[in-house]
């Protein structure tokens, strides 16, 4: 690898882990017999989609409508925009359709059903509605049990506007073990198959029964009555998810280049060129301050990690087995992510580096 | 003011408390009689600087050769960049300065002095080189009491690339009060002064004795022996510069404008559009979340704060004297940001709205 070269800080995403992590998830649902509708929030970057997506009818789920325009405008036409709407950003829904895509919106309760008869009305269209369940209490959804569920599933399918249900087990992201995360999948399934059921027993269809978070679809071992499971972030994986034990340390294929550009003889501290706006303020699970820190040539400096940050400042406080004189001014190390996401975040391109060595670029993008 | 028509998350600057932000700070460094090289870290866009910067040759600051380059294209001419230089980064200070502008550089060790003696000598250039002085222990520079200090100075002066002393006052962030932070003013002159002096006493001129953080240059109460004082966030301020009570929360320009996209009745939460993506992950203090909430027309909600977010959610607990259904789904909120610098960063541009409501847009870059 030629880091040397490399203009720091910068992201580099290790091509051939990448490539494992992607067919990993792909082989385990592939094996349940449940479609993956991946999470496009981690990666934006229409470059890396592709080895994501195998055609541009693939099922895929993103956060922002900016992702939703970039990957219909690059071709992609089956997306599922998972963060609640509202009525304002309506027109640019419709827009995409009229581009040719199919775009499912979600939606928690009727004040947001309302808004989108009274636009099909007007417009004279039909939009694809989820409605959010909520299977752990920490975010949006309403209760597979709530009666409002019946009542907003029929308003909709009054003007062909149900398209199924959907949940997010974030609680899934607090769990201690491989078997409280297996736990929390059958939870999960349970919130939505009973939500799924009681729409049927009200003799509405229900197309789409949608699940998923990193833990949870790699750890999920029946998903008998669902029919797609979503996941984002294990494409580069990250430490939060090797602490949960979704992955190894080695899986992680994301990591932050950085020049060590001083010293501190006293405190035996480096400085280096990554503070908060290269790794992002994500503390993680809280054990790995703001990322581990990897030598060039990807060996661990155990106990070592960025331990503050400001702007573009990191410190590393080195353990006292290791001599600053190992580490000179300007070279080169790499940061291990606490929360790939919120790393990937805060840059605009991926330096990606295959087996032979060989780099090349993709960009990303921000913004709604 | 027409907050219904922007599209949500997005930024905003109050752009009276933003002038009034930089008339005070203009206003008590000139009655102290120290110049200013204003931090443009934080705004980042150049539509922005020219109310900071009355001329092109006004000295100003910045964190990234990113924004060298971008205030250099702008016409900027006279700017430190105030980050730790490594040999990689000298080939752009080179480019830039053949460009017209003079540019300031950082190092705190012999290693740096040697590579950038080095790069003059093979390009047949000089580079106008600060030396970081470490006033409270918190970050970079050498201490002014060091034997390096004056070494350095002669190293970098046989080639006439000497220009003076800089210092970073991080510390002031972490004062518990207004005294604490005269005091702090008081402990970040004297180390650079002493600096000034140990080099002077060798016969070498220090022209540039550079101290800054937003705190001290609103507090420091003298300057003597100083000849410029660096701040950044203070165009802004925000809700850590608030509780360290630099500033009132009057004072804050900058907010997030969210809309709110669903309501938990059972826990009287509201989710609203903007997560970690549009607020950052900041902390602040640990004292308001992730942001203080506002209603449209500029009122606090008493006891509100955004408490958890997620990538595109975030989670404000309402007070149970506060009922949902005064925050209808689709109403409009703003968030005061914790860390100004970091809020911004995670967007692409600012919308600014005038005394008489009327709406501009300044754009905003990051990288490096």
């Amino acid at each position: 690898m030629q880091l040397e070269s490399l203009s720091t800080p910068c992201l580099l995403v290790d091509k051939m882990r990448f490539m494992n992590n992607i067919s990993r998830l792909k082989s385990r649902l592939s094996e349940l017999g449940v479609a993956a509708r991946p999470h496009l929030k981690t990666l934006k970057s229409v470059e890396a989609v592709k080895f994501l997506l195998p055609s541009f009818d693939s099922p895929c789920t993103v956060s922002t409508l900016k992702e939703a325009k970039e990957f219909v405008a690059a071709g992609y036409r089956n997306i599922t925009y998972a963060v609640g709407i509202t009525a304002d950003k309506l027109p640019t829904v419709l827009e995409l359709q009229h581009q040719g895509a199919h775009i499912n919106i979600l939606i928690d309760n009727a004040v947001q059903a309302e808004a989108i008869l009274a636009f099909c009305e007007t417009n004279h269209c039909t939009l694809h509605v989820l409605i959010e369940i909520d299977c752990d209490g920490m975010r949006a959804g309403i209760k597979p049990s709530d009666e409002q569920l019946g009542k907003i599933a029929l308003k909709l399918a009054s003007r062909g506007c149900f398209a199924g249900v959907l949940t997010h087990s974030g609680g899934a992201y607090l769990c201690q073990s491989e078997n409280e995360i297996k736990q929390f999948a059958v939870q999960e399934r349970n919130a939505i198959t009973q939500a799924a059921s009681r729409i049927r027993a009200m003799g509405l269809p229900c197309n789409t029964v949608s699940v998923g978070s990193t833990p949870t679809a790699h750890y999920g071992e029946d998903w008998e009555g669902v029919t797609e499971v979503r996941a984002g972030v294990y494409v580069f994986f990250d430490l939060v998810m090797a602490n949960l034990g979704v992955c190894e340390l080695k899986d992680i294929a994301l990591s932050v280049v950085t020049r060590v550009i001083g010293h501190n003889a006293e405190k035996n501290w480096l400085i280096i060129d990554a503070g908060w706006m290269a790794l992002s303020k994500d503390p993680g699970d809280g054990n790995n301050g703001y990322g581990l820190v990897e030598k060039a040539n990807e060996d661990i400096i155990a106990s070592a990690m960025v331990n503050s940050v400001n702007q573009e400042h990191g410190i590393i406080h080195l353990p006292s087995t290791e001599l600053l004189s190992s580490y000179p001014i300007g070279s080169i190390l790499r940061i291990l992510p606490n929360h790939a996401c919120a790393t990937a975040a805060m840059h605009e391109s991926y330096h990606v580096v295959d087996q032979r060595g060989e780099m090349t670029n993709w960009s990303r993008f921000n913004g709604w």
